[in-house]
């Protein structure tokens, strides 16, 4: 298998990627063609003493940053690393694409380039993240902003493909992020999204979910709009940030503190790592022909070697045929 | 002032709103008019063995639960405590009004009943959360799942007025809970509410703010639809109570982690109590031509005393006026 890799994308390019992809290759046996300046990648591994030559690259000068407009991706970037590694995995070079660069653009360049698998309406960014025990996933975790109901009632049903398929859930709960857990509850997307939700025979489906429940356990697959879900991940990752650090200044206040700290140093680190949404590597773009995969922004080599076995066992898995058999069939009934 | 009580408002009515109530006469300068069944009442007080003479009762039989439809309250449930405390409130026997009860029945009575400030298009639910530093506002929290922009202007304009004349704070930075921090971001929702915002002369407008940073300090009111603030609001809720939940997990894992435990407890108490939600007391209702307040549903004694001190401040301040003032001075612009 070969995984395409945008080489500049995300806030530690090429450097981090450069070393997450020969840790990939050399762990998870996966062949990695990697897109950027061939130059600039070799000035890097010279400085970083590492030896990519086991590598093919796709020399292209172009870059594609966080604050350039997603559109540009198929406008004015066209020769960025981004759109031309999307448009390696269109032509078959490759059997999956991974970036961890600008989010936005990636999703409209995955639609655009890659293309949907035939009947899906949306593609969806479906980060996995951490709860009590395990890892959920928000699908649509924002790519969407304005959702019509058969849209959500396609992330519930990819979200739990997924969760099979890639993240071995065996039967994953479906939930709709709702301000109440009864069925009249919210507006009206909500209440089509928990019909549509309710009559599909494929998912597991628990009904709405209210937010305070989803990071101790409330299911496996949230269902929500795009723009609802980057809000549930960004205060999610906020709260969880701001939480740690304050416990952190705690730990530093005083000798006596620092001492504690010491004490339960291991089992903390566990913690930080427990509830690290790093740890999941990013998120996969969901419904597009060919699997592409969003790395976080700012992973570092050890996120990127993650995001790539996720990568890889997404390529794997048959996701991609499954969700087209089941749309076919549910198109058919 | 005199404030009416729901007395059989919330999980721990009636035994813990009547220790509560009975603190706040004392230690807040205030009057209290309870609302409910006056036998359970002095039941209650007798089990607890506390004098509740100094405080006045209306005597009612019936309990809206929380369990009931918020339509419920000007409906099926008009002999509740809730129901008969608002309208006590609109008749003038009091000054404001406090319910740790439904919510949502609270939003619906407060605006048939107490009816809304002459100009306010609708009531919101703002409740107060901890951030790094200090605490912001969330506006709405959950009245409102469909609003107009005019809404989200209002919103904000009240949110700032209530930071300034209840919260002491002396320049409400006012942001726009959104995806990105580009004035193009979101839905039209958004940017409708984006461009009313930036006109507006009275408010400190920030601009947009992302969730990941409304818990750190991006602002001091965040401005949003009631379908995300619930969303927002709980999810801070979930992630707060679960990342508590597993650091206190670390503390009691072996002996010498609770040893640890031991050496930084003050610190760690000092921290549970900086970051818990309850110690706001609860939420204002926004809008209304008098004072009603939310108490937190699972308020205890402490919780409620601290409710009714931000219902006595809220009175006080002549916040209602004010709002009064400035929407009659926009309408005339």
């Amino acid at each position: 298998m070969k995984i395409i890799v945008d080489a500049f994308g995300g806030d530690n390019a090429p450097e981090e990627i450069l070393l997450g992809c020969e840790e990939a290759r050399k762990e998870l046996a996966v062949d990695i063609l990697l897109v950027g300046d061939k130059a600039r990648m070799e000035a890097a591994a010279k400085e970083l003493e590492l030896d990519i030559s086991h590598m093919e690259i796709l020399d292209c000068g172009g870059v594609l940053s966080m604050e350039d407009d997603p559109m540009s991706v198929i406008r004015e970037k066209t020769d960025s690393s981004m759109a031309i590694g999307l448009r390696a995995l269109a032509e078959g070079r490759g059997d999956a694409f991974a970036s961890a660069g600008n989010s936005g653009a990636l999703v409209v360049g995955a639609t655009t380039i890659v293309k949907r698998i035939r009947g899906v309406k949306r593609v969806a960014f479906a980060p996995i993240l951490p709860k009590r025990t395990g890892f959920f996933m928000l699908n649509d975790g924002g790519a969407n902003v304005d959702c019509r109901p058969e849209m959500l009632l396609q992330f519930g049903l990819m979200g739990s493909e997924y969760m099979k398929k890639v993240m071995g859930v065996e039967k994953p709960r479906v939930g709709l992020a709702n301000v109440g857990e009864e069925a009249h509850k919210g507006d009206d997307l909500r209440r089509e999204a928990y019909a549509l939700l309710s009559a599909c025979r494929e998912i597991d489906f628990v009904g709405n979910v209210e937010a305070r429940d989803i990071p101790d356990d409330a299911c496996d697959v949230v269902v929500t709009d795009g723009f609802t879900g980057n809000m549930l991940l960004k205060m999610y990752e906020g709260v969880a940030l701001t939480v740690m650090g304050l416990v952190k200044d705690v730990f530093r206040k005083s000798l006596k503190n620092k001492m504690a700290a010491g004490m339960v140093y291991g089992d903390m680190k566990a913690l930080k790592k427990q509830i690290d949404y790093n740890e999941y590597g990013g998120a996969p773009i969901m419904g597009t022909a060919k699997p592409v995969f969003k790395i976080h922004g700012s992973a570092k080599a050890a996120t990127v070697k993650n995001a790539l076995r996720l990568t890889r066992d997404y390529t794997q898995s048959g996701f991609t045929e499954e969700i087209g058999r089941v749309l076919k069939g549910k198109k058919a009934e």
